[in-house]
């Protein structure tokens, strides 16, 4: 069917999120166009993270290494747990550097009508933590995604951790940071009004 | 530098055009999130892309074959002859399905600031083209892209080619098909009402 080499390689990259097939084919003439060195050291870096690169044993991230380097890295708040959907959100709040505890990936929502629920998401794992680790733990941060099967995700796991009695906390909604009032959502509008924060001067 | 696979990869992806740090690390965690498979037929196909494709020597366009393709099929109209800056521009002429001539790639457009005059296109194989089978072309475009470079390179080549007696034609510049006439730049609407068309009913 893609008997060439450039429909094959416009095919392949095609099937990447966001990525049709005007932009694929943009994306393989620029790599054409390149050194051989790219293409090579593109096509080693592709088999390399995914060969390399398994879950990590105690948070379940995408990791070289076991355990992964925030699991890890001893100066890290081990009284703070944060808990996301997937690898990716890991690497997000990493970004923010706003952020210094630990971190565990339930690798998905609560998701009954795709068939997803407990006991497909790492929850038990999770559990199996808290109880080992109970005395360090002392807040748990709920980062769901801010969707219907994240916001499930959040009750069900606020309804699981309570009888521990730790501090359950989740990220806080509001307008997003160089946005506009007039063209935010009138649900996040109405969550930045609501929990509005005190101005100290 | 970069260490650990994951950001090796983010790192090579974010070198491609209109590719950032944000979408390529979302290209990572998609390719991890999928089978194995995926990352190793992906890579094969850049590095194949890369092994295999080499210039045609009649038109210049990419290839894995000599001729190419286009210039080996003999049901095409010899009489025609698209003249182009890339071999992107060749594969989107062939995409709209309106045309069944032959192609010849410049490899760009003369750009005097940029060191690139028409010693650095593929302008003297354009006219040794011509010499030898002068008989069967009888209509040259010039598709050059509707740029200062592009246009300048057509203003060469129509002094060029002028004394050979063949008929040069243009791309029609004009609206673009779904397009708004209030967001229209004003030189293309100008050029659309200047070569407005007659309705035959």
């Amino acid at each position: 069917m893609h008997k060439d080499p450039i429909s094959k390689l416009i095919f392949e990259l095609s099937k990447l999120p966001g990525i049709g097939e005007k932009t694929a084919t943009r994306l393989t003439y620029f790599i054409l166009k390149q050194d051989a060195e790219y293409s090579k050291s593109l096509a080693q870096a592709l088999l390399d993270a995914k060969s390399k690169i398994y879950f990590c044993s105690r948070c379940y991230t995408f990791t070289d290494q076991d355990p992964c380097r925030i699991c890890a890295n001893h100066e890290r708040d081990a009284s703070l747990l944060c808990i996301v959907e997937r690898p990716a959100d890991v690497f997000s709040i990493e970004q923010s550097g706003t952020y210094r505890g630990f971190y565990h990936v339930l690798h998905g929502a609560l998701s009954p009508l795709d068939g997803i629920g407990p006991e497909e998401l790492k929850i038990r794992e999770l559990l199996e933590r808290i109880r080992k680790n109970g005395e360090l733990i002392r807040e748990i941060i709920l980062a769901t995604n801010p969707s219907v099967e994240g916001e499930a995700t959040s009750l069900y796991l606020i309804r699981l951790l309570k009888p521990l009695g730790l501090k359950l906390t989740q990220l806080a909604h509001g307008l997003p940071v160089g946005g506009f009032i007039e063209y935010t959502d009138r649900q996040t509008l109405g969550r930045a009004i609501t929990h509005r924060v005190e101005i100290h001067s």
